[in-house]
């Protein structure tokens, strides 16, 4: 699919959807839309991802150029920015589908529904579940894959990062991996997926179920994108639903280098390593065999020594393979994951 | 409030709501609502409750003797059964507000709207959740009051009677005990709360959040009605984020006598005793001090000697005081709870 990416004056420090989309997804970015930075190119602010030039808006692309236009940017509460409505609205007009993350639905849009029935074309909005979701069978286990889930200390600690890194590498391995994505990045990079935060509570671990049930027959393994931490004073309960719904097998623990607080929380202490591998995997003991066998450290902020020795520390308190999949090569980690 | 209870076709045994109603609510019940037992009482059939005429439907009744109707059954599936429209309709013409657990929500009934806005009444569906839920700030620790939590080895063994019962006990005993209802049947017997397990996933430790900032001052203690399991393969999101978002300092454990597997999901054998203790408490520490101080076993298939052995085990199991709190006092365990 050959797509633009909206993100008006936060490309690239703002933009995390845009730059995962960039650097995890298969389609074709045909060009970012940010008016404060037209004229340059994605390879001007960013090294590791696919390039793109950067326009004003949809104006400056050929009508025919576009299958997808994807909003790449959220403002705080989620809301439409009124001043995306040209390029949403070009856009329709130009036939092109428009996939969007933010809570405001575009779906609802009085103006984008019209457009949309005219020329054809849809409004997805990922953050919408499904209306047919249900509650867990509990059978996500009997698939033919292994699944492999990554967990996490704390919100933001590199989950969604992890899942895509390895799960590129495993397949770069000879690896036969599907990833189940749970979260609005995650689904736009995969083009498809349920986003569990805004899922019906009963319905949290049936959303992942229904997901490993649709792909689990088709791959070796599945890497679920998992989300939260198991004792975030907020978010706890997703994290729940995904670690009993998709039984998983396996389990991945990312960790932010030097986090000693939750984030956003400051009062809560983040456990100690030790005690965050007891609890995922004693939590998941009666609903499936889960061991934590591999971590994930995000040691972006250390300088090179110090990386060294946080990941190797951390592999210590894990008693298993580590790696930061950004800085160090994932190999050991794959091994343990996907053998 | 005055209030009818609909049971149509289904008074006792397959009216749980409608019982927990006449059991636990403060409202006084004018009348039944089953056109089967029509002409008996509710004494004719359950001796523990407050009695009340069965009556064939709404025009039995004196237009102004009823304050609200409430709908004290549920069809599986949750819809709404087209033999009760006449009462609903009836009801309303009478000014009568009208009670619903549904899943078929009677705010979106077209006639039902239409009606309430002509007569001036409420309809008010207990399975809506509030829109201006959000996510938890992690603060229900802050409020004065000492929160205690029914939480269970499974689904249905008795979590929200356990909750009614101990509310009763520990009021007639002298204490000040506020209840924090969180599924349907609780919403109806206290008349307000959050249905924790339709609310949004990301929202479920803030819906619990929510209801204790706005209760937590007004009482010594607040025992909040636990949902589900947290090894249960479906459900455990709903019952972690209860668990964070109470940040309960006291846990009392529900248990069904003689329970061996998960209720419909028999594939999945229950964990010891001791293993949910475990669970429970390392699970929530490092959000709240969470102890399981007591136990309450549902020995309702026992006879009495057999039930009688069965406590005393189940206290030995938790190294705490354990009652069934429909067939003994609950002296030792309120004493644990409220002290």
């Amino acid at each position: 699919m050959r797509i633009a990416i909206l993100a008006h004056e936060k490309f690239p420090d703002r933009a995390k959807t845009a730059l995962g989309v960039l650097r995890y997804a298969d389609d074709d970015v045909v060009a970012v839309l940010d008016r404060d930075a037209a004229g340059d190119r994605v390879a001007d602010y960013v090294g590791d991802v696919q390039d793109a030039p950067i326009v004003e808006g949809m104006d400056d692309l050929e009508a025919d150029a576009v299958d997808a236009l994807l909003i790449g940017i959220a403002p705080i509460g989620g809301g439409f920015d009124e001043s995306w409505r040209d390029d949403v609205r070009t856009a329709l007009e130009n036939g092109c589908d428009v996939i969007s993350g933010l809570h405001y639905f575009l779906s609802q849009d009085e103006e984008f529904v019209e457009l949309a029935d005219e020329y054809g074309c849809e409004l997805r909005d990922v953050r919408k579940p499904d209306d047919d979701l249900t509650v867990a069978e509990g059978v996500a286990g009997d698939v033919d894959a292994e699944i492999v889930l990554t967990v996490g200390t704390d919100c933001s600690v590199g989950k969604m990062t992890t899942t895509m890194e390895l799960a590129r590498d495993a397949r770069e391995a000879g690896y036969d991996v599907g990833v189940i994505p749970t979260g609005q990045t995650g689904i736009m990079i995969e083009g498809w997926g349920n986003p569990i935060d805004r899922v019906v509570s009963d319905f949290t671990a049936g959303a992942v179920e229904e997901m490993i049930l649709e792909k689990g027959d088709e791959h070796d393994y599945l890497l679920v994108e998992g989300q939260g931490s198991i004792v975030h004073p907020a978010y706890s309960a997703v994290t729940c639903g995904i670690l009993h719904g998709s039984m998983a097998d396996r389990l991945v623990l990312c960790h932010d280098a030097g986090r000693e607080v939750v984030h956003g929380y400051e009062s809560f202490d983040l456990p100690s390593i030790p005690t965050y591998v007891d609890l995922y995997e004693s939590l998941a003991a009666p609903i499936s065999d889960a061991a934590v066998v591999a971590g994930v450290l995000n040691t972006s902020d250390l300088e090179d020594e110090a990386a060294e020795r946080a990941v190797d520390e951390f592999a210590a308190e894990l008693d298993a393979p580590a790696t930061d999949v950004i800085r160090y090569d994932t190999d050991e980690v794959l091994e343990v994951l996907f053998e």
